[in-house]
């Protein structure tokens, strides 16, 4: 088990799966069914979105068996017939996944996973479907919004302190590597996603001495290759003069002093301040580091007003993605026993059917538009993004070095026009549908309209 | 092990705890520290807090220890030397710790937990102790509001799809509980924590039926004893009409339909209709059960405008807190080798020495006001909130029951003056610091400028 992966995962989920399973089971319905991952709407702010937690979910689809524990619980709740717990005792995941590889771009309403299996199959996973990939994909947009911010400097993750729980706080550090970060502070992070891992040192540590300037030498001297100073503690400009009081004893031995670190204030001011006392004292090669409750929308000002930084800590507005904290992801039934469905519930109508997202580009290879379709249908010209990556239960993508996914993210954000990637009032990246699925909506919408209202 | 702790406890934390460890080691600084929790601001609608995580956190102080699988890994870093490792492998939690009790309410810059132990295992834990608290009590608060807006209704968890990862969802499912919640739909939680767990049916179980009524029949049929329909698939008060056709059906069976659950549209205008179609078919008993993007402030305009609604499923939005999705929570450093500490960086001043918070009531028994002063410091009629739960990295304070906790939440609740409950625009609860405690920061800023800052 990789530390990541909380036990029970078959009952990380909402009663209502199990109740709906085991009436299905009681009905005989074991058709298969198919159910399709979107996002609804952009949620304020956003206008693109990067596709993680593949992996996740497809370990959880192929381990997918319940403990005997588990079944003592539901057992228990007296809710559940032996035949159908025994049933699920036997259960496993067969189903066909198609989905978006990790580190691609993808937009609201379009499919990134859809799911063919058994009924209950299908329905049973719903909650942990949902779970794993909205998070991770959350975190890994609002990586990539801070790294459009950021242009060449550094971006490093520290949210773990203030993200959602510890899982949280490991699928941020690897989403947002994934969205152009190059470490993380969260040190099992860095074991579990072997992530290069990063830090300096907290206010505490410069009180823990009796001069700021002794604490500055000690950790020095502790860590004479990796040396980061945290330098407002008791003030910035003292502390960057007694800083280059340090580097130039760690240069005379040999060594040298990485960067400083701010971490409150006016970040514009100081780092321009800090920046002129190093560069005085011939200590241009010293990088300036800032925290302190950054995220894209301050990184953009501090840049644009001129501050000096070489490179970001990112905590806890990346960690919980402060200003869109959610997705509006649903999982929705779009095919049963050969039949497509779709809901009309007001605000949250679904669309019917099995389906293909077909990307279109210009002429310089940037994205010009999508088209959502039938999974039968072919567009000229239409790049296929959903791929075909478990069959029968079984994995036919097999797990991608972190590198990997990075790398296919910065070359598809490459792709993006500026135009939608401006961190406010960016524009609506054009998604259509393609004349075939419109004409299925119709059919089905009509279909359900003739059934179920004619009558009330 | 417990599903809902996460392995690797240890190195679940920022790279620079052990850094900065491994420097006080290098230096021999081995003194008893005292750190101390507390949340700084109150984020946008916020006027108070739900002390909730202490049980997770006195856990992790008392298993404390470094697994060899992750001191390998430390090794692999090459950042720290073979007697500093082995150092850690014998390392224990032997601290002291003063906290609040699970469930009362708090306000900000209070402190809620205090740790003294031994510099190293004081600043290892920091990472751990800020996450472990600071997402439970956001949420128990966050809870506590919806409690607030909906009165003697009841509401039930259903965030576990969209919470930020698995642990975040049990976490949530644990604090809404703590903060007036009936129960949550996540099973696991359900498991761990004893928590009733609820359920009903989503819009694919009536997809997958022919017709919407054979879906109603069917669930019906399984689940005689805890039928609750829910009827906005294809139309909310066509869907009425059917369910009121199923809810005679099991009167003739000797079964009565409990609810059924709006999820879409203009709540407060359905549920009228609902309302008056079920009223009018004599079925007075069956309530209405609403969801679909709720908070607390849906619930306070739902219920304001009239809408005849029973309870309330909270999802989402209760999951992350979605209007303040975290807490600006510190842990430092206030006295190092008996010697106040403090830091002075601009905007997040700290406050030096072992402190109290003393609660103070009126006549009535409601919350009047709380001074935070020094530990040594008495304060008559003043109640002292914070509490010995461990010593010598033992527990004082056993595991509580949850039943136990969410009663001293609302106990507390009722003492808190409506004035401070408001969902918006909330007056400030008066927190004051005493005297001593003033005169204790003035001499140490005092002796900090002249040390740091006179010959800069």
């Amino acid at each position: 088990m990789r530390a990541d992966q909380l036990p029970s995962r078959e009952i990380t989920t909402d009663l209502y799966e199990l109740t709906m399973a085991a009436s299905y089971f009681e009905q005989g319905m074991f058709a298969p069914a198919t159910f399709s991952l979107f996002v609804r709407h952009y949620p304020p702010n956003r206008s693109y979105f990067v596709s993680a937690g593949l992996d996740d979910l497809l370990d959880y689809f192929e381990s997918f068996h319940f403990q005997p524990d588990d079944l003592d619980y539901l057992e228990r709740t007296s809710l559940f017939s032996s035949k159908f717990l025994a049933f699920l005792e036997n259960l496993r995941f067969t189903g066909h996944v198609q989905a978006l590889h990790e580190g691609r771009i993808f937009f609201a309403t379009e499919p990134l996973v859809e799911i063919t299996a058994p009924l209950i199959e299908a329905q049973l996973v719903e909650t942990f479907v949902i779970n794993a990939m909205n998070f991770p994909s959350l975190i890994a947009s609002k990586a990539a919004r801070c790294l459009y911010a950021a242009g060449d400097r550094r971006l490093v993750d520290f949210s773990l302190r203030r993200t959602q729980g510890t899982d949280a706080g490991l699928k941020v550090a690897r989403a947002s590597y994934i969205g152009g970060f190059i470490g993380t502070s969260n040190v099992l992070a860095g074991k579990l996603y072997d992530l290069p891992i990063y830090g300096t040192m907290a206010h505490s540590y410069v009180e823990s001495f009796p001069h700021e300037i002794d604490a500055f030498r000690a950790f020095a001297k502790s860590f004479p290759k990796n040396t980061v100073l945290l330098i407002d503690t008791y003030d910035t400009v003292a502390g960057a003069r007694k800083a280059v009081t340090v580097a130039r004893e760690m240069r005379e031995a040999g060594h040298a002093l990485l960067a400083v670190r701010l971490d409150s204030g006016d970040l514009v001011h100081l780092s321009r301040q800090v920046r002129e006392i190093f560069d005085a004292a011939g200590l241009n090669d010293v990088r300036i580091f800032a925290s302190g409750g950054l995220d894209e929308f301050s990184i953009q000002e501090l840049l644009a007003a001129g501050a000096r930084i070489d490179a970001f800590g990112v905590g806890t507005r990346l960690g919980v993605s402060a200003d869109a904290p959610y997705l509006d992801t649903g999982y929705k039934m779009v095919e049963y026993a050969g039949r497509p469905v779709l809901k009309l519930s007001s605000g949250k109508v679904s669309l019917a059917g099995l389906k293909q997202v077909f990307r279109l580009k210009d002429d310089r290879g940037l994205f010009w538009k999508d088209l959502i379709g039938l999974r039968s249908e072919t567009v000229p010209e239409g790049e296929p993004l959903l791929q075909e990556v478990m069959k029968g239960g079984k994995r036919l993508l097999p797990s991608e070095p972190l590198d990997a996914i990075r790398k296919r993210f910065l070359e598809e954000f490459g792709r993006l026009p500026e135009t939608y990637k401006k961190l406010e009032e960016a524009e609506n990246y054009p998604v259509e549908t393609t004349p075939s699925l419109q004409a299925l909506q119709e059919e089905v919408t009509r279909e359900i309209r003739r059934k179920e209202l004619g009558g009330s």
